[in-house]
């Protein structure tokens, strides 16, 4: 066996066991302190800079600041235990507290998130659902088995050609029946078709029927607690996905699930993430696990592939086929979802590799396809999502949109967290900067919102030109040239949380320059492939996290979102979460969902040329075409 | 850790390591030689007796053998191992090389095994399936998903609405379609009108497509091996119920099963009985085990229960409920078996407590439901089920026949193997006796076939009475008066292989007297029920394992089956495994086994007094009402 050490993790006092040789990465992540990694712990992120304290160990240099490296910092991935180590652990290379975007948007601006009604126009028909059933005791006459004798009596309650069984409450039948004195509760769910009897409980004393609805999001995971008999949703949690270790972005996880025994990991993350949240939620709510039944997931692509466990490596490649788009029902017990073993898990279709069933949900939530109206929906994240139609017809297409709105790429790029810029303005005589950080913290960084902020005040104020440099002439302290690039500072380090002064890039600049412009591409080739124009949209409905924070005349100012009058917007929220709702408390929506997947249209943007032209002419600000954009003064 | 010691079986040389404290029984099975024992281990059959050579045990008397006790015998179930021993192993203590009913008689008597003709009127549609097909390759606009174009192309030779797959292939698709280069080979199983993808393949290569059909017996079990393309058997195994020691009947299994862990054990010795036979047809054919897909089985409802883990213990408990008739489709993942753990594993619905599959299965294999012509099925193990009716009606009952027709409870009684005497000849001047033993071993006891033509022949020569009492003025030394009984020596111990005299005693001949009593009682009851008559019975049909070595005049003679002309006798074999292969090999076969099921009526002889008068009435030689067998000489 190889040798044990002891890693001690200052300031929190935990000490944990390693094999010599095991990173302090992984040593971390055992003791319960989450570092922060975008790369996959290839040492090229440069984000989980820790301090050796005492002890030896093994380290490689990687892509480490300059201003770390002097200050004794390392890479914990990239530093292996050689010895009985202290580790320091600095508060910027934490995964810290954070808002996960649980529904929708806290009033931040001029809109108001806009509240749906979930069920209207559908049947409150849960996939689970619990009946209590009193059976007649057996005699020598009247002998008939314990499962007909239960089959007969939901028969009168609950309208089913057949109830299937799995071996599970087979083999529990007949001590529960009798433990009941033959009263019985069974928790039934409904799907394709069928009916199964998922769980069984002697007596009437459990009424309780609960269903999970889950949005995987690449970033975070929701988590509603629903009751299957109100329809209300009785508690939720939200939480970084626990696949973010392995990278940031969806293609640097497919690699990594490519790699041995990768997909396992990041099966394993994610079904450990909610099953967290499932604890606490069970916990806090003080519920038997064994009465949730049935949960809907709602995840782009990838992420329902690897919720699966199935490989997601030919969703990269082109011509990016996933393995499936109508994923069957499966067995909470076959993911090792910590629930009922025998929950159904139904996870909503896709359109393509890369139009999930996040989407679907979201249109499905949003009711796009039942409305007169030309809508165009947008989730914005790493990847630009968008569906544009009416009741008659829908397309899609997703832009990569890289990960400088989720901060990053970005020097001082972090996400929408306590301590993250997300407001800013700027004296266009004395270049003097006031920021605004989440929850009033110290500045920490800056987040997506606040980055599209900047762009728009930066260009106002005349700092930077239409094509996003810096215009030399601007004489202010603050824009200062380094050896590698020219930078603005935002807060002097005095100032700040972490002590250093935050500052933006041109380099930055031209990141979320290409963000932007991709997304605008993006519904410049939805509405050309179906020959209309920005004008021909009635609304536009922002969903996601990202939208949260987002401030709509910046994102116009900066040419991320078409030039139309503010009221035709409206911000809608997690209608991933929301549509996984309404599809767990309505058989009919469930079905929509199918259909709604199959009746839309995905424009590979990869597959013509024109995408790339529009591309181009996104990357000015706010657009190379001005007419474009009539109400942003140049 | 407990103390290790070996154990060395002699004469076989095999050695294996135990704990201390391990019985000699439980260290003998392991090392692969299997004991008899009919209590279930707990010293009161008195068959498990060995011989220790050397070394320390720690042992109690049991129910031992004056005459083994005496030559150092001791019984394994009750020997502890505290030492390193050397054991030697009796041949008759031995579960030995037998003759399991694979399928039919081998011509005994006067009627050869009737030919069924399976598919007879059943279309050819095998539950499973194996279909090759070619998928155009992916392109960025041709992107359906795997799973979509797998349908596609399976959809154009397979009618389905909707493929079913498990997780398990899903996870696999993707890279099987890939390594096939866009060929690939999918099992299909066909059930509940759904249609489940349960293997892939890449490419053309394996065109096999197996289905196994199967009978657990409580005492044997039979596994065919079935090609799904041609419906041929392409073998069979055939061996014994490992479940034999925890006891020889039904009711003493369901005892064991009962007792903390008991039903464990009793559902791992069933899955392993099946999966070395499935082992030795696998490496005897040399097929792919992944290439079985579908299992169907037929069993009586307690073993059937035991098969799939269902606990047994109310069907013993008036009022004799089982958990299920009708037993839900399972993977043969869920259950340990060793073959495609995705292939689908089907029981045969049963109609009560005990009238299980295995008749079921026997009525649908004769076509009984399918003719005028009134029919009598007789099945005759430890219990005697039967059933009597035609196209319009058909009821059922099952009596307690004793373990006597299986050896159980008979001085000298064995299963029907090498050395069992199925003959005898009388002398009635000199009462000198000749015997046939089977195999022409030397003889070792007698089989049930050989206990009902011994009673005859016994009766025909004046030695015993009508009550089946020895009549007291015979005067030949093999008659002869011990401590306890008086008995009948049928060949001295000169001429038997164990050296000891093969006796039947006075308590011997009251055993066989209830077995056949309550069969012809139970006949008896089947026809009152219907207001009908012996005379009524247009053919008898005895089936089983049993039947294999019947003779019928001799059965007639002593009064177990009904006095009818012979020509109106067939042997149909082992119509469980039979019926079993033709649901396997046709789909309108299958569903007609549940509706024969539900239609067939049982008669629950326990329900009211009359069973109990015809009992009492058959326990004479031939009957108290002679009248009923008029062809019987007194």
């Amino acid at each position: 066996m190889p040798q044990q050490y002891s890693v001690l993790f200052l300031p929190d006092n935990v000490t944990v066991q390693v094999e010599a040789g095991e990173s302090i990465f992984r040593a971390a992540s055992r003791a319960g302190i989450e570092l922060k990694s975008t790369c996959g712990n290839k040492g090229t992120c440069g984000r989980c800079a820790i301090k050796i304290k005492e002890g030896k160990v093994r380290t490689q240099e990687g892509n480490i600041g300059a201003r770390l490296r002097r200050t004794g910092h390392v890479l914990a991935c990239q530093t292996l235990v050689a010895g009985d180590v202290v580790v320091e652990v600095p508060k910027d290379s934490r995964l810290d507290e954070h808002q996960v975007l649980l529904a929708g948007r806290a009033d931040q601006g001029e809109l108001v998130e806009k509240e749906l009604d979930l069920l209207e126009g559908y049947a409150f028909e849960p996939v689970g659902q619990k009946v209590y059933v009193e059976l007649p005791p057996p005699t020598l006459t009247g002998n008939a088995t314990d499962l007909n004798r239960l089959e007969i009596e939901l028969r009168k309650k609950v309208p089913a050609g057949h109830f299937h069984i799995g071996l599970n409450n087979l083999r529990r039948l007949a001590e529960v029946v009798r433990a009941g004195d033959w009263k019985v509760s069974a928790t039934l769910a409904h799907m394709d078709g069928l009916t199964e009897i998922v769980d069984l409980k002697p007596g009437s004393s459990s009424t309780q029927a609960y269903g999970l609805a889950i949005d995987i999001g690449t970033t975070t995971v929701v988590v509603y607690l629903v009751d299957l008999n109100t329809g209300a949703t009785v508690d939720q949690r939200g939480g970084y996905n626990k696949q973010a270790r392995y990278g940031d972005d969806v293609i640097s996880r497919i690699i990594r699930a490519t790699e041995n025994g990768g997909l396992n990991e990041l099966h394993t993350a994610v079904i450990t993430t909610i099953n967290e949240l499932v604890e606490k939620l069970v916990q806090r709510n003080k519920i038997d696990r064994a009465d949730i039944s049935v949960v809907v997931v709602a995840a782009n692509t990838t992420m329902t592939h690897m919720f699966l466990g199935l490989p997601p490596k030919y969703i990269r490649l082109e011509p990016y086929i996933p393995t499936a788009s109508e994923f069957p029902p499966v067995k909470a017990g076959e993911l090792n979802l910590a629930i009922n073993p025998d929950a159904w898990v139904l996870c909503f279709p896709a359109v393509a590799s890369y139009m999930g069933g996040d989407i679907v949900a979201g249109v499905l939530a949003t009711r796009l396809a039942e409305s007169d109206a030309l809508t165009l929906f947008i989730d914005i994240g790493t990847n630009g999502e968008m569906v544009l139609g009416n009741r008659d017809w829908m397309i899609s297409c997703s832009c990569s949109a890289g990960p400088a709105f989720e901060g990053g790429g970005i020097t001082f790029g972090m996400r929408a967290m306590k301590g993250a810029i997300e407001r800013a303005t700027i004296d266009p005589q004395t270049y003097e900067v006031e920021v605004q950080a989440i929850s009033g913290y110290r500045p920490i960084g800056i987040c997506g919102s606040g980055l599209i902020d900047l762009l728009a005040k930066l260009r106002r104020a005349g700092l930077i030109d239409r094509t996003g440099q810096f215009t030399r002439d601007t004489v202010t302290p603050r824009l200062r040239q380094t050896d590698e690039d020219t930078e603005f500072v935002l807060v002097w380090g005095s100032e700040t949380e972490c002590g250093k002064d935050i500052v933006i890039t041109e380099s930055d600049i031209k990141n979320i320059l290409r963000s932007k412009g991709a997304v605008f591409a993006g519904i410049q080739s939805l509405l050309k492939a179906v020959q209309l124009d920005v004008h021909d949209i009635d609304r536009l409905l922002i969903a996601g996290g990202f939208g949260n924070y987002l401030n709509i005349h910046d994102a116009i100012q900066i040419g991320l979102l078409p030039d139309l009058p503010v009221e035709k917007y409206a911000f809608v929220g997690n209608t991933s979460v929301k549509g996984a709702k309404l599809a767990l408390l309505s058989r009919p929506a469930l079905e929509a969902a199918q259909e709604l997947a199959r009746k839309m249209t995905y424009l590979e943007l990869s597959a013509g040329s024109s995408f790339m032209d529009e591309f181009v002419s996104a990357l000015f600000l706010p657009h190379t075409d001005l007419s474009l954009f009539p109400s942003v003064k140049n």
